[in-house]
């Protein structure tokens, strides 16, 4: 086991960063590239990253693993999800560049340095604070059906409540689409809620094991967690078409909660325009028979922002 | 019934603000005020508020209701804490001043416009996002003994799940400061948990409508409700001294739940300083036998920052 620093480069905005990083060769295997800190005010991930480190040098038996809990300390410790240096979102500046901003070498010391060394990647990710998901494992379509089909697999060996296939309109400069160009798995855990509670790490860090169970490269049972009083696993996903948006500005006030199953026509909430008290309440009903993967929960909406994301088995 | 709007002068910083007020007079009885958006990422408040208004012109029965949803509409947009026009919090700038920033303007107007129709107020909070709490009505000590056994009886007439008395040093400028000087009660509502959730949304109603009840605003029977799988009451209080805070900077990483009751020594949570990975985990123990009312559950912590608000039972 080895623990080093990823040094990103000085730049014209910004003095270079140590980006700490641990990494264990066990020999023939997978190589997995576990990264946290992509955004900044998601802190599931650091912490999560911090637990695996605590347990994994001992009980890996195989392959070669590479933790980075921060890709993006700035962000982390502003507990925001753009980089307050430059204002950019390092999830959409890959592959990077050496010459840009920070989030822009960022990017590139992670492309050129990290990315070469891994086969697979789980960038751990939380939905941020202004929305409630369940735990959830993501993938955004891959083009080529072999690699999708291998990542649909990778993603259902966490086990977790949800397995989405997201269909997403920007995807450019995404870590996970310089991964896939590259015929990587890249797989994302999202977890929701805004809070950092010691039941929700529980689980998150029992979907990591159970994907590391799968990949072979630690030992051990793999079993759902516990979810609200559930232990159950299913795969959906959701189009751009299933993005419930706001007709207006105003405060959401959720009337369902995730993995509810609603039928067309069903309240999903209710929203609230505070300039005005004699302005009723505009009521959301659902457009479909749908699954409710996330709804909006904190945060003033405007026009056309989202409210919900709805969801539906995974066709295969 | 009656709509209308609470105007703040224009100032140098800012133009003119119509707060949006709802006000009601069904004769002799309690005069209560109704306050939500003091703080702007606290929604919780402003969406009850206005689920108020959908059912109150219906029930009340006697006395006078006066709403005003967001209090704070510019941080409530912004869903800041502070006023974003001059980074005041509102909370801390009461009576305020006429010819002051707009945050003090804010508070002058309620001073002097709302506060002098009213006996009572219920100021509805929430902890902001970055803490978990139960649902609670808390109220700072009243150096007057029987308003301060007013108040506390008032308080225990939300029946949620906690009613807290907080030691607090800094209440200079709060608007439970200016109302108690004038020999009112004001008490606080306060939900954790950083999203705004259907369940939670409905607890906090309940509790505001149980109070209406105890204040024989409303017809009806008062019953807590459910938090937890569990409908209890309890009435605690927490010292300046039970403020458990960080001895680094970190990422805390929460290893109990609140209403959790815990034993001199037991394990709090964990922080994780982020700048090595060699760095072991800063274990955070209870120092008393306590109950957590409080746990941190985002953002990055300075040193010193609180990281759990302890907690024990009222003594009287």
């Amino acid at each position: 086991m080895s623990t080093g620093y990823l040094v990103v480069p000085e730049g014209a905005d910004y003095e270079a960063l140590s980006l700490p990083v641990l990494s264990q060769n066990k020999g023939d295997g997978p190589r997995l590239l576990i990264t946290g800190g992509n955004h900044g005010n998601e802190l599931e991930g650091p912490l999560v990253a911090r637990r695996l480190i605590d347990w994994l040098p001992e009980a890996q038996i195989c392959g070669m693993v590479t933790i980075v809990p921060e890709l993006n300390p700035l962000a982390v410790q502003a507990w925001t999800r753009n980089t307050p240096v430059d204002g950019k979102n390092l999830n959409r500046e890959f592959p990077g560049r050496a010459d840009g901003s920070v989030s822009e070498r960022i990017a590139d010391a992670i492309t050129r340095v990290l990315l070469p060394i891994a086969d697979t990647i789980f960038d751990l990710h939380s939905f941020g604070p202004k929305w409630d998901i369940p735990p959830s494992v993501i993938l955004h379509p891959i083009a080529d059906a072999n690699l999708m089909a291998k990542a649909v697999r990778m993603a259902e060996g966490f086990k977790l409540p949800v397995t989405l296939v997201w269909e997403h309109n920007e995807t450019a400069g995404m870590f996970d689409t310089v991964a896939h160009n590259q015929g990587k798995v890249l797989l994302c855990t999202e977890f929701g809620g805004g809070t950092v509670g010691a039941n929700d790490l529980a689980i998150y860090e029992a979907g990591v094991r159970n994907a590391l169970i799968a990949l072979g490269l630690v030992d051990g049972k793999a079993e759902p967690p516990i979810f609200r009083q559930k232990k159950s696993s299913r795969t959906l996903e959701t189009l751009t078409s299933d993005e419930l948006r706001s007709p207006a500005r105003g405060i959401f006030e959720p009337r369902c909660s995730v993995l509810e199953e609603v039928k067309q026509g069903d309240l999903i909430g209710v929203l609230r325009s505070m300039e005005s008290l004699s302005a009723g309440p505009i009521e959301i009903y659902s457009p479909t028979s749908s699954i409710i993967y996330g709804i909006r929960s904190g945060g003033y909406v405007e026009t056309n922002g989202e409210l919900a994301y709805l969801a539906r088995s995974l066709k295969r």
